[in-house]
Protein backbone atom coordinates (compact mmCIF):
# COMPACT_ATOMS: atom_id res chain seq x y z
CA UNK A 1 0.00 0.00 0.00
CA UNK A 2 0.92 3.71 -0.05
CA UNK A 3 1.07 5.18 2.56
CA UNK A 4 -0.75 8.57 2.91
CA UNK A 5 1.71 11.42 1.78
CA UNK A 6 3.62 14.33 4.12
CA UNK A 7 1.33 17.53 2.48
CA UNK A 8 4.44 19.42 -0.38
CA UNK A 9 5.48 22.69 2.04
CA UNK A 10 4.74 24.68 -1.05
CA UNK A 11 0.99 24.26 -0.42
CA UNK A 12 0.59 26.92 2.19
CA UNK A 13 -2.72 28.72 2.32
CA UNK A 14 -1.41 31.61 1.43
CA UNK A 15 -0.83 30.68 -2.80
CA UNK A 16 -2.50 30.84 -5.70
CA UNK A 17 -5.58 30.08 -7.01
CA UNK A 18 -5.53 26.24 -8.85
CA UNK A 19 -8.72 25.56 -11.14
CA UNK A 20 -9.48 22.54 -12.94
CA UNK A 21 -12.06 22.23 -15.89
CA UNK A 22 -13.34 18.47 -15.98
CA UNK A 23 -15.90 16.70 -18.42
CA UNK A 24 -16.04 14.70 -21.60
CA UNK A 25 -14.69 15.76 -24.71
CA UNK A 26 -17.14 18.27 -26.52
CA UNK A 27 -18.14 19.32 -23.53
CA UNK A 28 -16.56 23.15 -23.92
CA UNK A 29 -13.83 22.94 -21.61
CA UNK A 30 -11.14 25.02 -24.20
CA UNK A 31 -14.35 28.15 -24.31
CA UNK A 32 -14.56 28.39 -20.71
CA UNK A 33 -11.36 28.57 -20.02
CA UNK A 34 -10.14 30.72 -22.25
CA UNK A 35 -13.51 33.23 -20.31
CA UNK A 36 -12.01 32.88 -17.36
CA UNK A 37 -8.62 33.36 -18.33
CA UNK A 38 -9.82 36.57 -19.90
CA UNK A 39 -11.97 37.18 -16.79
CA UNK A 40 -8.70 36.99 -14.36
CA UNK A 41 -6.48 38.63 -16.81
CA UNK A 42 -8.84 42.03 -16.62
CA UNK A 43 -8.90 41.85 -12.74
CA UNK A 44 -4.81 41.90 -13.04
CA UNK A 45 -4.18 38.38 -12.20
CA UNK A 46 -1.27 36.40 -13.85
CA UNK A 47 -3.07 33.35 -15.44
CA UNK A 48 -1.21 30.06 -16.32
CA UNK A 49 -3.39 28.00 -18.73
CA UNK A 50 -2.56 24.19 -18.84
CA UNK A 51 -3.84 21.24 -19.61
CA UNK A 52 -3.28 17.20 -19.04
CA UNK A 53 -2.00 15.40 -20.41
CA UNK A 54 1.10 16.57 -22.29
CA UNK A 55 1.08 20.16 -20.10
CA UNK A 56 4.75 19.83 -19.83
CA UNK A 57 7.79 19.28 -22.55
CA UNK A 58 8.16 15.44 -20.89
CA UNK A 59 4.50 15.25 -20.57
CA UNK A 60 4.03 16.20 -24.17
CA UNK A 61 6.29 12.88 -25.22
CA UNK A 62 4.18 10.81 -22.85
CA UNK A 63 0.88 12.01 -24.46
CA UNK A 64 2.80 10.85 -27.66
CA UNK A 65 3.06 7.10 -26.19
CA UNK A 66 -0.65 7.19 -24.67
CA UNK A 67 -3.04 9.02 -27.16
CA UNK A 68 -1.38 7.93 -30.24
CA UNK A 69 0.72 4.62 -29.38
CA UNK A 70 -0.54 0.95 -30.03
CA UNK A 71 -1.38 -1.45 -26.86
CA UNK A 72 -0.79 0.08 -23.42
CA UNK A 73 -1.39 -2.34 -20.70
CA UNK A 74 -4.02 -0.67 -18.08
CA UNK A 75 -1.88 -0.35 -15.44
CA UNK A 76 0.78 0.92 -17.28
CA UNK A 77 -1.37 3.83 -18.45
CA UNK A 78 -2.14 4.44 -15.40
CA UNK A 79 1.60 5.18 -14.54
CA UNK A 80 2.23 6.95 -16.98
CA UNK A 81 -0.95 9.41 -16.46
CA UNK A 82 0.43 9.72 -13.18
CA UNK A 83 3.83 10.30 -14.45
CA UNK A 84 2.95 12.89 -16.68
CA UNK A 85 1.14 14.18 -13.71
CA UNK A 86 3.47 13.96 -11.02
CA UNK A 87 5.93 16.10 -13.55
CA UNK A 88 3.50 18.84 -14.35
CA UNK A 89 2.71 19.56 -11.24
CA UNK A 90 6.07 19.65 -9.89
CA UNK A 91 7.15 21.57 -13.22
CA UNK A 92 4.54 24.00 -14.05
CA UNK A 93 1.47 24.03 -11.14
CA UNK A 94 3.39 24.18 -7.99
CA UNK A 95 5.93 27.34 -8.91
CA UNK A 96 2.52 29.28 -10.87
CA UNK A 97 0.59 28.66 -7.18
CA UNK A 98 4.08 29.06 -5.15
CA UNK A 99 4.21 33.09 -7.22
CA UNK A 100 0.47 33.67 -6.53
CA UNK A 101 -1.18 33.13 -10.26
CA UNK A 102 -4.10 31.21 -11.22
CA UNK A 103 -3.43 28.09 -12.32
CA UNK A 104 -6.47 26.43 -14.98
CA UNK A 105 -5.79 23.20 -16.24
CA UNK A 106 -7.99 21.49 -18.83
CA UNK A 107 -8.34 18.02 -17.20
CA UNK A 108 -6.41 17.01 -14.15
CA UNK A 109 -6.69 14.03 -11.59
CA UNK A 110 -10.13 13.73 -12.09
CA UNK A 111 -10.20 12.52 -15.39
CA UNK A 112 -7.84 9.47 -14.90
CA UNK A 113 -10.12 8.53 -12.01
CA UNK A 114 -12.91 8.73 -14.63
CA UNK A 115 -11.61 7.58 -17.82
CA UNK A 116 -9.66 4.83 -16.50
CA UNK A 117 -11.07 3.81 -13.13
CA UNK A 118 -14.92 3.78 -14.61
CA UNK A 119 -14.41 3.04 -17.73
CA UNK A 120 -11.62 0.42 -17.98
CA UNK A 121 -10.22 -2.21 -15.80
CA UNK A 122 -8.80 -0.50 -12.95
CA UNK A 123 -10.38 0.33 -9.07
CA UNK A 124 -11.28 4.01 -9.38
CA UNK A 125 -10.21 4.55 -5.68
CA UNK A 126 -6.54 2.88 -6.62
CA UNK A 127 -6.46 4.81 -9.67
CA UNK A 128 -7.02 8.01 -7.68
CA UNK A 129 -4.46 6.69 -4.77
CA UNK A 130 -1.89 6.87 -6.99
CA UNK A 131 -2.68 10.06 -8.49
CA UNK A 132 -3.14 11.48 -5.03
CA UNK A 133 0.70 10.55 -4.47
CA UNK A 134 1.90 11.79 -8.07
CA UNK A 135 0.99 14.89 -6.93
CA UNK A 136 1.85 14.93 -3.26
CA UNK A 137 -2.16 15.47 -2.42
CA UNK A 138 -2.49 18.84 -3.96
CA UNK A 139 -6.15 19.26 -5.56
CA UNK A 140 -7.71 21.82 -7.02
CA UNK A 141 -9.48 24.86 -4.81
CA UNK A 142 -12.52 24.18 -7.45
CA UNK A 143 -13.21 21.61 -10.29
CA UNK A 144 -15.92 22.88 -12.77
CA UNK A 145 -17.36 19.66 -14.32
CA UNK A 146 -18.89 20.49 -17.53
CA UNK A 147 -21.70 18.07 -17.86
CA UNK A 148 -22.75 16.58 -21.40
CA UNK A 149 -24.49 13.79 -22.13
CA UNK A 150 -22.08 11.15 -23.69
CA UNK A 151 -24.78 11.51 -27.86
CA UNK A 152 -24.09 15.03 -27.32
CA UNK A 153 -20.78 15.24 -26.87
CA UNK A 154 -20.21 12.95 -29.83
CA UNK A 155 -21.93 15.43 -32.11
CA UNK A 156 -19.69 18.08 -30.63
CA UNK A 157 -16.42 16.04 -31.21
CA UNK A 158 -16.81 15.47 -35.02
CA UNK A 159 -14.35 13.68 -36.30
CA UNK A 160 -12.62 10.94 -33.80
CA UNK A 161 -9.10 11.69 -33.07
CA UNK A 162 -7.50 9.67 -30.46
CA UNK A 163 -7.96 6.49 -29.01
CA UNK A 164 -10.09 7.56 -25.82
CA UNK A 165 -12.97 9.35 -28.50
CA UNK A 166 -12.98 6.40 -30.13
CA UNK A 167 -14.69 4.56 -27.70
CA UNK A 168 -18.66 3.91 -27.81
CA UNK A 169 -21.35 5.88 -25.94
CA UNK A 170 -21.57 3.41 -22.87
CA UNK A 171 -17.77 3.87 -21.84
CA UNK A 172 -18.87 7.92 -22.04
CA UNK A 173 -22.03 7.34 -20.23
CA UNK A 174 -19.66 5.66 -17.20
CA UNK A 175 -17.26 8.48 -17.66
CA UNK A 176 -19.74 11.08 -17.03
CA UNK A 177 -21.44 9.42 -13.91
CA UNK A 178 -17.97 9.10 -12.51
CA UNK A 179 -17.62 12.97 -12.38
CA UNK A 180 -20.76 13.29 -10.91
CA UNK A 181 -20.05 10.97 -8.17
CA UNK A 182 -16.98 12.80 -7.59
CA UNK A 183 -18.42 16.29 -7.58
CA UNK A 184 -20.85 14.93 -5.05
CA UNK A 185 -18.70 13.48 -2.65
CA UNK A 186 -17.03 16.52 -2.07
CA UNK A 187 -19.32 19.23 -3.05
CA UNK A 188 -17.56 22.39 -1.62
CA UNK A 189 -14.54 21.85 -4.15
CA UNK A 190 -17.05 21.24 -7.41
CA UNK A 191 -19.24 23.36 -9.53
CA UNK A 192 -21.29 21.13 -11.99
CA UNK A 193 -22.81 23.09 -14.94
CA UNK A 194 -25.03 22.21 -17.60
CA UNK A 195 -22.80 21.53 -20.60
CA UNK A 196 -25.91 22.15 -23.18
CA UNK A 197 -26.20 26.09 -21.53
CA UNK A 198 -24.85 29.15 -23.96
CA UNK A 199 -21.32 29.49 -23.12
CA UNK A 200 -21.64 33.13 -21.77
CA UNK A 201 -23.94 32.28 -19.12
CA UNK A 202 -21.95 28.94 -18.13
CA UNK A 203 -19.09 31.77 -17.76
CA UNK A 204 -21.51 33.69 -15.13
CA UNK A 205 -22.61 30.82 -13.02
CA UNK A 206 -18.37 29.74 -12.82
CA UNK A 207 -17.91 33.59 -11.94
CA UNK A 208 -20.76 33.53 -9.35
CA UNK A 209 -19.10 30.55 -7.70
CA UNK A 210 -15.39 31.89 -7.92
CA UNK A 211 -16.80 34.88 -6.07
CA UNK A 212 -17.44 32.84 -2.99
CA UNK A 213 -13.77 31.41 -2.93
CA UNK A 214 -10.53 32.84 -0.66
CA UNK A 215 -8.00 34.49 -3.11
CA UNK A 216 -10.83 35.66 -5.87
CA UNK A 217 -11.21 38.90 -6.03
CA UNK A 218 -14.13 39.85 -7.87
CA UNK B 1 -3.17 4.14 -0.21
CA UNK B 2 -3.09 1.92 -2.69
CA UNK B 3 -5.00 -1.16 -1.33
CA UNK B 4 -3.09 -4.75 -1.43
CA UNK B 5 -4.16 -5.79 -5.19
CA UNK B 6 -5.76 -9.34 -6.13
CA UNK B 7 -3.16 -11.92 -6.88
CA UNK B 8 -3.27 -12.22 -11.22
CA UNK B 9 -5.19 -15.49 -12.40
CA UNK B 10 -1.81 -16.13 -14.25
CA UNK B 11 0.41 -16.73 -11.55
CA UNK B 12 -0.88 -20.32 -10.29
CA UNK B 13 1.98 -22.48 -8.90
CA UNK B 14 2.61 -24.65 -12.05
CA UNK B 15 3.70 -21.92 -13.84
CA UNK B 16 7.54 -21.06 -15.32
CA UNK B 17 10.55 -20.33 -13.01
CA UNK B 18 11.32 -16.42 -12.57
CA UNK B 19 14.85 -15.27 -12.11
CA UNK B 20 15.91 -11.45 -11.66
CA UNK B 21 19.72 -10.57 -12.20
CA UNK B 22 20.44 -7.45 -9.70
CA UNK B 23 23.38 -5.62 -8.49
CA UNK B 24 25.64 -2.20 -9.35
CA UNK B 25 26.30 -1.57 -13.11
CA UNK B 26 29.20 -3.62 -13.61
CA UNK B 27 28.76 -6.35 -11.40
CA UNK B 28 28.84 -8.73 -14.24
CA UNK B 29 25.09 -9.33 -14.77
CA UNK B 30 24.84 -9.76 -18.01
CA UNK B 31 27.50 -12.39 -18.47
CA UNK B 32 25.71 -14.66 -15.45
CA UNK B 33 22.25 -14.27 -17.40
CA UNK B 34 24.31 -15.52 -20.33
CA UNK B 35 25.57 -18.34 -18.61
CA UNK B 36 22.41 -19.19 -16.89
CA UNK B 37 20.41 -19.25 -20.52
CA UNK B 38 22.77 -21.93 -21.99
CA UNK B 39 22.52 -23.89 -18.29
CA UNK B 40 18.89 -24.10 -19.24
CA UNK B 41 18.85 -24.42 -22.77
CA UNK B 42 21.25 -27.42 -22.31
CA UNK B 43 18.54 -29.28 -20.18
CA UNK B 44 16.27 -28.41 -22.83
CA UNK B 45 14.19 -25.37 -21.26
CA UNK B 46 12.93 -22.38 -23.09
CA UNK B 47 14.15 -19.48 -22.12
CA UNK B 48 13.18 -15.74 -22.41
CA UNK B 49 16.34 -12.95 -21.72
CA UNK B 50 14.66 -9.64 -21.00
CA UNK B 51 15.91 -6.84 -18.99
CA UNK B 52 14.76 -3.26 -17.33
CA UNK B 53 14.13 -0.71 -18.26
CA UNK B 54 12.96 -0.82 -21.97
CA UNK B 55 11.98 -4.69 -22.12
CA UNK B 56 9.04 -4.13 -24.27
CA UNK B 57 8.60 -1.85 -27.36
CA UNK B 58 6.85 0.37 -25.27
CA UNK B 59 9.54 0.23 -22.37
CA UNK B 60 11.88 1.19 -25.15
CA UNK B 61 10.51 4.69 -25.63
CA UNK B 62 9.90 5.26 -21.59
CA UNK B 63 13.51 4.17 -21.27
CA UNK B 64 14.89 6.93 -23.64
CA UNK B 65 12.56 9.36 -21.76
CA UNK B 66 14.52 8.04 -18.57
CA UNK B 67 17.69 7.59 -19.02
CA UNK B 68 18.77 10.30 -21.68
CA UNK B 69 16.25 12.98 -21.02
CA UNK B 70 16.36 16.27 -19.48
CA UNK B 71 15.30 16.98 -15.47
CA UNK B 72 12.12 14.51 -14.45
CA UNK B 73 10.09 14.78 -11.60
CA UNK B 74 11.48 12.03 -8.51
CA UNK B 75 7.59 11.01 -8.17
CA UNK B 76 7.41 11.05 -12.35
CA UNK B 77 10.70 9.11 -12.38
CA UNK B 78 9.58 6.31 -10.15
CA UNK B 79 5.96 6.24 -11.67
CA UNK B 80 8.20 6.04 -15.34
CA UNK B 81 9.80 3.26 -14.39
CA UNK B 82 6.62 0.99 -12.67
CA UNK B 83 4.88 1.91 -16.16
CA UNK B 84 7.74 0.16 -17.81
CA UNK B 85 7.64 -2.09 -15.69
CA UNK B 86 3.89 -2.64 -15.57
CA UNK B 87 3.76 -3.14 -19.25
CA UNK B 88 6.76 -5.53 -19.37
CA UNK B 89 5.03 -7.82 -16.93
CA UNK B 90 1.82 -7.91 -18.73
CA UNK B 91 3.13 -8.15 -22.58
CA UNK B 92 6.27 -10.26 -21.45
CA UNK B 93 7.33 -12.04 -18.29
CA UNK B 94 3.40 -13.17 -17.54
CA UNK B 95 2.86 -14.44 -20.58
CA UNK B 96 6.52 -16.64 -20.78
CA UNK B 97 5.50 -17.85 -17.27
CA UNK B 98 2.24 -18.75 -18.29
CA UNK B 99 4.05 -20.98 -21.21
CA UNK B 100 6.25 -22.46 -18.76
CA UNK B 101 9.41 -21.20 -19.60
CA UNK B 102 11.97 -19.75 -18.06
CA UNK B 103 12.29 -15.90 -17.67
CA UNK B 104 15.66 -14.33 -16.96
CA UNK B 105 15.43 -10.51 -16.13
CA UNK B 106 18.43 -8.22 -15.48
CA UNK B 107 16.98 -6.03 -13.11
CA UNK B 108 13.42 -6.07 -12.11
CA UNK B 109 11.84 -4.40 -9.10
CA UNK B 110 14.23 -4.13 -6.83
CA UNK B 111 16.32 -1.26 -8.97
CA UNK B 112 13.40 0.74 -8.59
CA UNK B 113 13.68 0.10 -4.75
CA UNK B 114 17.08 0.68 -4.28
CA UNK B 115 18.09 3.02 -7.35
CA UNK B 116 14.89 5.87 -6.61
CA UNK B 117 14.55 4.71 -2.56
CA UNK B 118 17.95 4.47 -1.15
CA UNK B 119 19.57 7.09 -3.76
CA UNK B 120 16.84 9.40 -4.48
CA UNK B 121 14.51 11.05 -2.47
CA UNK B 122 11.68 9.09 -2.42
CA UNK B 123 10.66 6.53 0.24
CA UNK B 124 11.97 2.74 -0.55
CA UNK B 125 8.90 1.23 1.03
CA UNK B 126 6.66 3.62 -1.12
CA UNK B 127 8.78 2.77 -4.38
CA UNK B 128 8.48 -0.86 -3.73
CA UNK B 129 4.77 -0.28 -2.93
CA UNK B 130 3.88 1.58 -6.65
CA UNK B 131 6.29 -1.36 -7.90
CA UNK B 132 3.98 -4.36 -6.67
CA UNK B 133 0.55 -2.41 -7.70
CA UNK B 134 1.88 -2.63 -11.38
CA UNK B 135 3.03 -5.54 -11.24
CA UNK B 136 0.11 -7.27 -9.32
CA UNK B 137 2.38 -8.30 -6.81
CA UNK B 138 4.80 -10.70 -9.26
CA UNK B 139 8.30 -11.19 -7.72
CA UNK B 140 10.93 -13.52 -8.91
CA UNK B 141 11.08 -16.89 -7.71
CA UNK B 142 14.93 -16.27 -7.28
CA UNK B 143 16.60 -12.98 -7.20
CA UNK B 144 20.81 -13.17 -7.56
CA UNK B 145 22.15 -9.95 -6.22
CA UNK B 146 25.93 -9.99 -7.74
CA UNK B 147 27.49 -8.00 -4.72
CA UNK B 148 30.26 -5.16 -5.85
CA UNK B 149 32.21 -1.98 -3.95
CA UNK B 150 31.25 1.43 -5.91
CA UNK B 151 35.04 1.19 -6.45
CA UNK B 152 35.74 -1.31 -8.59
CA UNK B 153 31.92 -1.14 -10.17
CA UNK B 154 33.14 2.22 -11.21
CA UNK B 155 36.24 0.56 -12.28
CA UNK B 156 34.74 -1.82 -14.29
CA UNK B 157 31.77 0.44 -16.07
CA UNK B 158 35.04 2.68 -17.88
CA UNK B 159 32.82 4.79 -19.81
CA UNK B 160 29.82 6.54 -18.39
CA UNK B 161 26.72 5.67 -20.41
CA UNK B 162 23.84 7.50 -18.21
CA UNK B 163 22.61 9.86 -15.66
CA UNK B 164 23.03 6.71 -12.75
CA UNK B 165 26.31 5.53 -14.01
CA UNK B 166 27.31 9.47 -13.47
CA UNK B 167 26.36 9.03 -10.10
CA UNK B 168 28.96 9.66 -7.57
CA UNK B 169 30.66 6.56 -5.44
CA UNK B 170 28.03 7.72 -1.96
CA UNK B 171 25.13 6.90 -3.92
CA UNK B 172 26.40 3.62 -5.27
CA UNK B 173 26.98 2.96 -2.01
CA UNK B 174 23.47 3.25 -0.72
CA UNK B 175 21.93 1.28 -3.75
CA UNK B 176 24.20 -1.91 -2.39
CA UNK B 177 23.48 -1.44 0.88
CA UNK B 178 19.76 -1.33 -0.30
CA UNK B 179 20.07 -4.47 -2.66
CA UNK B 180 21.61 -6.15 0.60
CA UNK B 181 18.94 -5.57 2.95
CA UNK B 182 16.82 -6.48 0.52
CA UNK B 183 18.16 -9.66 0.39
CA UNK B 184 18.39 -10.31 4.91
CA UNK B 185 14.58 -9.42 4.86
CA UNK B 186 13.51 -12.84 2.52
CA UNK B 187 16.56 -14.62 2.30
CA UNK B 188 14.60 -18.07 0.76
CA UNK B 189 13.86 -15.57 -2.38
CA UNK B 190 17.44 -14.41 -2.61
CA UNK B 191 20.85 -15.40 -3.51
CA UNK B 192 23.42 -13.03 -2.68
CA UNK B 193 27.47 -13.53 -4.78
CA UNK B 194 30.49 -11.81 -4.55
CA UNK B 195 31.02 -10.31 -8.26
CA UNK B 196 34.71 -10.31 -7.69
CA UNK B 197 35.13 -14.01 -8.09
CA UNK B 198 35.45 -15.82 -11.32
CA UNK B 199 32.44 -15.65 -13.57
CA UNK B 200 32.00 -19.72 -13.94
CA UNK B 201 32.74 -19.86 -10.46
CA UNK B 202 29.63 -17.49 -9.81
CA UNK B 203 27.40 -19.53 -11.98
CA UNK B 204 28.45 -23.08 -10.30
CA UNK B 205 27.11 -21.17 -6.88
CA UNK B 206 23.58 -19.91 -9.14
CA UNK B 207 22.96 -23.95 -10.12
CA UNK B 208 24.07 -25.17 -6.85
CA UNK B 209 21.31 -22.13 -5.57
CA UNK B 210 18.41 -23.19 -8.55
CA UNK B 211 19.14 -26.75 -8.25
CA UNK B 212 17.29 -26.45 -4.41
CA UNK B 213 13.89 -24.95 -6.79
CA UNK B 214 10.89 -26.62 -7.65
CA UNK B 215 10.48 -26.64 -11.19
CA UNK B 216 13.86 -26.84 -12.08
CA UNK B 217 15.07 -30.13 -13.01
CA UNK B 218 18.90 -30.14 -12.83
Amino acid sequence: MLPPTAPHPDDAPSRGLFLALEGGDGAGKSTQGRLLRDWFRERGREVVMTHEPGGSALGTQIRQLLLHGDHVAPRAEALLFAADRAHHVETVIRPALHRGDVVITDRYLDSSVAYQGAGRDLDADEVRSLSLWAVQGLVPDLTIVLDISPELGRARRGAVHDRLEAEPDGFHARVRARFLALAAATPERYLVVDATEDPDQIHDQVVARLETLVGVTP
